[in-house]
């Protein structure tokens, strides 16, 4: 049985939903993975220090661990051991175009923009830049936003067409960052938000977020 | 017949020498995907303005064009649909590992900490904040490069154990990256070198190599 390293409202969100997508048994433990707050358990165990991480992957990170990291890696590795879930497609060109997806979100939005408007301390040391950092991460955010909203709202009915795949939850978790985040305007990106209604509506996404104690009304 | 998008000793070296790994014929394009000098007519094609692309790909991630971006689609695409090059591992907790390294590299890696190094005008407008956020992400990409070392050292044949996949040609083309870095020493970094050693062994590289003019000795 697996169990899901978290913390509540990260990225972890994302292969937790896929785990109840799933429907098997699996453990939940939540840690402590901020930027300060990571505990010396936590870097022990993952020398990456955050989250998602995944126990009972066969393989190493490092010394010998049985815990798979990254949330992509974790939702592909759930999605191809269970296919009976139909969270991959079949077919190459749709595969590649969720990973497509996956890859941008994780890297350009997540990794870059998004990162440095909350955590501007992975940037740089001093804290009288952050304003700058955060302004221009915001305005990257923005632009962002503005190209997801454009590709949802063509007519397609999930991320990839043709079908739910693991680029809709990632999505979402993504929306639900903006939706937490103090201020932040979901209004000028309707088709996002569309999209966030109808991950929502799913059993398995309301599980998850109840588990993590996430409350979404939209 | 697939035309990669690239500019030289980009990223687009990883897909580069997948294509060659595959020895199908492909057509290569060099188009002009810096921060400030992207052609207006590749922005067009490509609203990403980045390289990798591959056109030839169904789908969409726009205008309904054919082009599928991001160099982890794009490789996992290519070995996916020449399954006898051997470069996905068919069981699901190598492959796992594969990607697990894969977007580590593609968000931590270049995303974020190589990105500040190189790319400062992604994270601040103000050219007088550059060396701050050049330095932090140094000092993370050192880091980094230790963490690769220290997994690359521990006696596994390759970066995911039991043969090549396309994590391979990845951290090659980063530590590629990092020779060609001015005044970067490498020296500390003897297990990930041994690694780029093995796999510039491979004539697929050094064709990939040769063709984007990119001389490396080791």
């Amino acid at each position: 049985m697996h169990t899901l390293y978290y913390s509540p409202a990260a990225c972890s969100l994302a292969p937790h939903i896929v785990l109840e997508e799933i429907g098997k048994p699996y453990g939940l433990e939540w840690v402590q993975a901020g930027v300060k707050t990571v505990t010396p358990e936590w870097k022990a165990m993952n020398p990456k220090g955050r989250v998602p991480a995944l126990s009972g992957v066969p393989g190493r990170i490092g010394g010998g661990t049985d815990l798979l990291t990254e949330a992509n890696a974790i939702m592909i590795y759930l999605g191809r051991t269970n296919p009976e879930a139909g969270l991959i497609p079949a077919d190459p060109a749709r595969e590649a175009r969720m990973i497509e997806w996956m890859n941008w979100l994780t890297s350009s939005f997540h990794a870059a923009a998004y990162a440095s408007v909350r955590r501007p301390a992975r940037f740089v040391d001093d804290p009288a830049l952050f304003p700058a950092l955060q302004a221009k991460g915001m305005k990257t955010v923005l632009e962002q936003c503005a190209y997801i909203d454009g590709l949802l709202g063509d007519g397609r009915d999930w991320a990839v067409d043709g079908g739910y795949t693991l680029a809709d939850p990632y999505l979402f978790t993504f929306w639900v960052f903006l939706y937490r985040l103090d201020g932040f305007d979901l209004g000028p990106f309707p088709a996002w938000t569309a999209h966030a209604r109808k991950v929502l509506a799913r059993p398995a996404t309301r599980r998850a977020l109840e588990q993590e104690k996430i409350e979404v009304s939209v």
